[in-house]
């Protein structure tokens, strides 16, 4: 009884949230401008209301009791035990806090708007140092055992500790670089054939039939413009995409199209059964990244895979891409060259964005980075392992929006995703005969079923290092990604590592 | 002090059901196919939280204690006072009776909807059979001092009453049969071009095009596609717009478009300073309802305004309508016919399909009715007042959903509107000399002002009639709607009245 009570006020709650998603993506789809007012305090109220829910006395008490309930199923206790978790932790915020934080926030992310307009990091300074403090609060609130960051790395990914993170970037620091070495020692590939006129409308039916092809299902969602692309979930039977399109870059659509497929997919796979519940929420965001980065990457900037549509492609784009090979296709969307901007870096330096971010993030959080410091180390940091320094902030420290949410420690999901989806991916090709093939000829059905049984049906059920442990017999291990990224690239640019 | 408390509760009601109407216009617009049900449980929890808000104990208390503190301003003792009324009616219906009409709505819509697919009346007899013994009980529970159906008629239109829309049809009943007579004395006009091949996407631009020269803010809306038009708001800043496109029919997107454009520049000309509040919201349904057919009838199918569209409507369709005359094209737009479908029938023999169903909801509220006769007394009052029979109940009794909703009392605000419309439309051209020229030659801004200061800035302030008095001097009267419909159908029809 008690658990339907608890089962009630959790979907209603989720309801509110999915309501809440829906006018979000309204507002970056179809919003007329002058909504942004009253669209804002309506998003607001949506996630006071669930907000109270989720932390009223009530709820909370629910959870106590059904935790210590013998007879509950395993699904059920599981959703107890993980929304306890979650009330727990949130319990450790007092309001007061919460709402300093909302409002940092909100003064951050116009400082950092105006800075970036202005090209001067001064203007963002201070919000950014008082965020800080507020994040160091916060990681004294929630309490850790070890690192202070240890305490926000939880918040984006549970149990994610800057031990393991150091073990990760330590082995990427040492294995990359070489492999990096090897690349630039090979002809540099072109990629100026991405930069010609390509009609929006064309462009746009392509990606729709690619999302169509790897089984992203119409009837439970859509596709539609908008600046940023991001994909949003109302229940898996509603999930949608969104995607910019550029008529003079074809790769600014394509990939960020299958990307956000790639999340989507993840999304619809999830049991509908338990909407609202965790067991119908993605178990965590590497592993959501995993999904897009598996299917953007490992399939879609794949040689296989073009085999498929490069020449449905080329009938779509005669002129601009009929005297283009596929190897040549395949070679140049593949460029590895180091770069200023994160959103922007090829799949191989990527990551050591990503771990500057740690980097600073964790000597921020144990002050042996002082905040004054910043955009030197910052330039310091690109000038070491990317070999370039931003002419600018506009182009460094202030390229990212994350510190302004108050966002520290999201960051290296992103890393995470991609080298649990070269994890994946290997085993998928050991485990699913034929895989290539399949692929090649443009069938994604059994790949999509591979990870509907082996991730997504599973929601929050299990954590990342679990689930990767349950589909490949081990936890993360970058050696993956390195032989992926090895084969790869050593291929592309015809050079021996 | 309260009184921020007040407007603190009462908004955040806006808010939940700002955004459940942005669901449902997404549901109606964008929304896939799978999304129905995730849908269907997120409107019902907005609704129940913002229904819980504006029923709370504490509400009633502010409301209580707010309608006795003498140092409110005029605005705010206005909107409380509004609030309380809503909050004393709603009061009225117990919790049981509220959740069993809800059960029998859906159960009622689901069999009308059998019953229309089936063509089968029988299907729907019993759940109606219930509907109307709840409409009686909730007419009871909320009491009244006159007819029973009066206490129904003021859920659509405050203060209306049986023997004011007695006296309202009544003159209709005596008036409209002799102008319908001399028409059909005269010979019918041809309306056939309309059922021509009218490109979608032309179409959609050119009805884009009037509703910006009318005045309509595409920066605070849109038109977007449905397949039942409609006007939504999600604050006066954010006012929707939907139209259907038959690219066989010229008429469906015209009028459609130029009619919830009608009823958008009214939500778009409410006080945004009174966002939530009912100074913020439309006086009443009648007088939404003025507003959309003054601008589709009075205006939009009117000579002067076609003197100044037409042209550039005929170079966007030369063949098709390169070889009619603007005469011609007003003339059809026109054309009078008895019929058996109320949303299809003109402007004049409409308001005989709504004095059928005022008559029929009278007669079940007073026992003069008997459910079981239903059928045949529609067709009986069809035969009577137009002259025609419905061959079948789709086409007869069947053909609205109102009574499914549980919608009595809302057919007379159809022909209250009408009736405004013209007396509006008539003070509107004496009030501003050269209207007739500003509309022939594009000018519409002092008409929309003109109906700004005079209704929209008002908001909930006045009652229908109040309006009606301080815009034109004097209450209701439908002598304005038979000037207005006597000279202009005496000079399309070429007859003497």
């Amino acid at each position: 009884m008690s658990y339907t009570r608890y089962q009630e006020i959790t979907q209603k709650a989720a309801d509110l949230n999915y309501a809440a998603a829906v006018l979000g993506w309204d507002q970056e789809t179809y919003m007329p401008p002058k909504g942004y007012a009253a669209r804002g305090r309506q998003l607001a109220t949506l996630a006071t209301q669930a907000h109270a829910l989720l932390t009223s006395g009530e709820y909370g008490k629910l959870l106590q009791e059904l935790s210590s309930v013998p007879d509950l199923t395993e699904v059920q206790a599981a959703n107890v035990r993980m929304r306890l978790e979650d009330y727990e932790k949130a319990a450790r915020l007092p309001d007061e806090f919460v709402a300093e934080l909302t409002q940092a926030t909100s003064t951050a992310l116009h400082a950092w708007s105006n800075a970036r307009k202005q090209g001067d990091y001064s203007i963002y300074a201070l919000e950014l140092r008082n965020m800080i403090g507020l994040k160091k609060k916060q990681a004294a609130l929630y309490g850790y055992i070890g690192h202070p960051y240890d305490a926000l790395l939880d918040d984006y990914e549970k149990g994610m500790t800057t031990s393991l993170l150091d073990g990760v970037f330590e082995r990427l620091r040492r294995e990359l670089p070489p492999l990096l070495a090897a690349i630039a020692g090979g002809k540099q590939v072109e990629d100026s054939f991405f930069a010609q006129h390509f009609p929006r409308e064309t462009q746009w039916g392509f990606s729709l039939d690619v999302l169509k092809a790897i089984g992203y299902d119409f009837d439970a969602g859509r596709q539609d413009y908008s600046e940023h692309p991001f994909t949003t979930s109302f229940a898996a039977t509603d999930v949608r995409v969104t995607t910019r399109v550029h008529e003079n870059d074809l790769a600014s659509l394509l990939w960020s199209s299958i990307h956000e497929g790639g999340h989507a997919l993840y999304e619809q796979g999830l049991p509908d059964t338990q909407y609202g519940m965790p067991l119908g929420a993605p178990a965590s965001l590497s592993i959501h990244e995993s999904q897009s980065r598996l299917w953007e990457n490992c399939v879609g900037r794949g040689l296989p895979f073009w085999k498929h549509f490069y020449p449905t492609l080329q009938a779509r784009f005669p002129e601009q891409l009929g005297g283009i090979s596929l190897d040549a296709f395949y070679a140049g969307m593949n460029k590895v060259q180091p770069s200023l901007i994160r959103t922007e870096a090829d799949e191989l330096t990527y990551h050591f964005h990503v771990m500057i971010r740690y980097e600073i993030e964790k000597g921020l959080m144990d002050d042996s980075i002082a905040i004054e410091d910043l955009p030197e180390i910052w330039r310091e940091k690109y000038r070491k392992y990317l070999g370039i320094m931003p002419p600018d902030d506009v182009q460094g420290i202030l390229q990212d929006v994350h510190w302004s949410h108050g966002s520290f420690g999201y960051f290296p999901t992103y890393s995470l995703g991609s080298f649990y989806a070269a994890q994946f991916w290997e085993e998928a090709n050991t485990q699913l005969p034929g895989l290539r093939e399949q692929v090649e000829t443009g069938i994604f059905k059994p790949l999509l079923h591979w990870l509907r049984v082996g991730i997504h049906q599973f929601g929050r059920r299990h954590r990342s290092e679990e689930l990767c442990t349950r589909l490949t017999g081990r936890g993360l291990d970058i050696s993956a990604f390195m032989r992926y990224a090895t084969e790869k690239y050593a291929g592309i640019y015809h050079v021996k590592i």
